[in-house]
């Protein structure tokens, strides 16, 4: 059965993972790709401080298992009053994904009342590992029911293009991803088309890691540049949108990469009516990535990494010296432009919100 | 006077104009933009339509100039079959921008009925002189009607942020331009608040050109991911969203640089109602680009240039191989989405077709 020889094939490319020889994370440095396969011998916090921050690791799921790991990692690396202190800035490494946050909580609570030593170094692992495990679980539930809630809205298509942003497969969460392990299902369903993968600059993760992982799936693919989305779907070329999320506040806003707003824009009003109308706009992710603390959108901080990554590229620089840019990673898409968030127990229409 | 500085400093970087001296077309190369200033000696015809077709000129009204220019070489180097060839191979070098055929045709017509010789070369010469000069006067006149326009428009802002794609500045003209020439008049008048220019993949004009126009005006800029512009437009960053175009149809549809149809849909739709609603969106081109021959937006012919932009930047590869892509390298934007169309004549409210 594929789905079996794929999960053991994805489970050769986990982005990250524990190794149990070692003791310590084993990391896919995302940076390098698509040209090298790297893998990362990550044997303290600051390091994996550092592969985050550069995002080597990176992706909601992903970066919740990281935060869970790092805690297992700090607690047998360091005496406790450093590691408190390195779970403090593992926590804080990125700002916007709840995911990191919450992994790393979820790990410290296993800490907590327990004498250090070695029983207690593996009570706070097991929680990390049974978080991979979770997140593992929740890709393969969510991409089901995202592909039969496809199937369900647009009967009328046998093939389906499904447009997306970033990357929020495999290499996002731990094995499938969030939205598009969807497509890899529909895929699996002889149902896909194609993707149609925005590029998703500034740092390339449509162009470098989805389409990448699209190619060792052999899913038929079209990469774009990000600007092309609205017109494609003007024109017809996609059946609907689909993307992950790094924070979904409690009435349904979603804060994911910077783009992903202007997609969902473009969903609901690029197409005329006379040719179909909106395109469904799905948002993929585990429960994980729901956050009822946070009320809406506007309480969600949007990280800006600074202008390097803006005016240059792979090192190669584009624009003038001296030039000033913006660089919000994430933009914040209302829940009302929304037709379904999809996870791995329900699916959520934020019209009628939690 | 800062104006009579500028223009005569615009003079020195015309990025088209005839070499009398040497009798042929001295172009800048583009591409080198913004690392280098190049200028090429264009000898031949194919030697135009090949820097044409590489984007070493490019903007509409540039692109008309250099169709009549090139009649001007045509004639003046070739036997009249050959000629006569080499000017139906150059009017067909790029499709979208209207003015390229236009400009040939207007030169083009002055060679009929007049035999060859050194007196007809001079006569199809002045009228691509002439064309030029009548572009520069174009640029000065929207200029000053467009930055006039914003003043009405938004009575309220007293400097302004003005968000653009690509690069409608002198390099896209012959002095000053369309879209970027309205925001160097408000520069001008003391009421610019910044650019935000949007870096236009895949061939990232806005990074390169319109950076390197705004830092050599000494203009404030902000330089974003094309991604980016629909959530700063969300949040209340962009007071007004101007453009070029490449060809406006009778009834107002404009082909302009992709993404730029996205940045209508945002200007329309991004900002919530209770944050001021939409935001002004502006086309700013000269006369020479209205077609009337072309009913509508979908008559419009958008120019596919192919894979090898889109998974390479600067040479940099920067998809898996055997990355499949497409590259529209224009959309179309309904009339229904524009605010005002800002030409050196008038505003045309597409609302109130022509």
């Amino acid at each position: 059965m594929s789905g079996t020889a794929s999960q053991a094939a994805a489970g050769t490319l986990r982005p990250i993972d524990w190794d149990p020889t070692g003791a310590w994370i084993r990391v896919l440095d995302q940076t390098r790709l698509p040209h090298e396969l790297v893998f990362l011998d990550v044997t303290d916090v600051d390091q994996l401080i550092e592969a985050i921050g550069r995002l080597a690791v990176r992706g909601a799921p992903a970066l919740g298992v990281a935060g869970a790991l790092g805690v297992a990692l700090a607690v047998r690396t360091l005496p406790p009053d450093a590691a408190a202190e390195a779970i403090t800035r593992l926590r804080a490494a990125r700002p916007t994904a709840v995911n990191l946050a919450r992994g790393v909580d979820l790990a410290a609570s296993a800490i907590a009342g327990t004498a250090p030593g070695p029983e207690r170094d593996e009570a706070v692992l097991a929680v990390a590992l049974a978080l991979r495990d979770a997140e593992i679980a929740a890709s393969i539930a969510l991409a089901r029911r995202g592909a039969d809630e496809l199937y369900r809205v647009l009967p009328d298509r046998r093939r389906l293009a499904l447009l997306t942003i970033c990357n929020s497969g495999a290499l996002a969460a731990v094995e499938h991803g969030t939205a598009l392990a969807v497509a890899e299902q529909v895929f699996r369903d002889g149902r896909l088309d194609r993707v149609i993968a925005c590029e998703t600059r500034p740092l390339l993760q449509g162009a470098r890691l989805t389409a990448w992982e699209l190619t060792r799936l052999g899913a038929p693919f079209d990469l774009i540049v990000d600007a092309a989305a609205a017109s494609l779907i003007r024109r017809g070329l996609v059946d609907a949108v689909l993307v992950g999320a790094d924070r979904i506040a409690a009435n349904g806003d979603t804060a994911n990469k910077v783009g992903t707003f202007a997609l969902a824009l473009a969903a609901r009003h690029a197409r005329p009516a006379e040719a179909g109308g909106a395109v469904p706009f799905y948002v993929v992710a585990p429960e994980s990535t729901l956050d009822a603390a946070t009320p809406d959108g506007a309480a969600i901080v949007i990280e800006d990494r600074g202008r390097a990554e803006v005016v240059a590229l792979h090192g190669v620089r584009i624009a003038p010296d001296g030039a000033s840019a913006l660089n919000p990673a994430f933009d914040v898409t209302p829940a009302d432009l929304i037709t379904g968030i999809v996870t791995d127990r329900r699916i959520i229409h934020p019209a009628n919100p939690r």
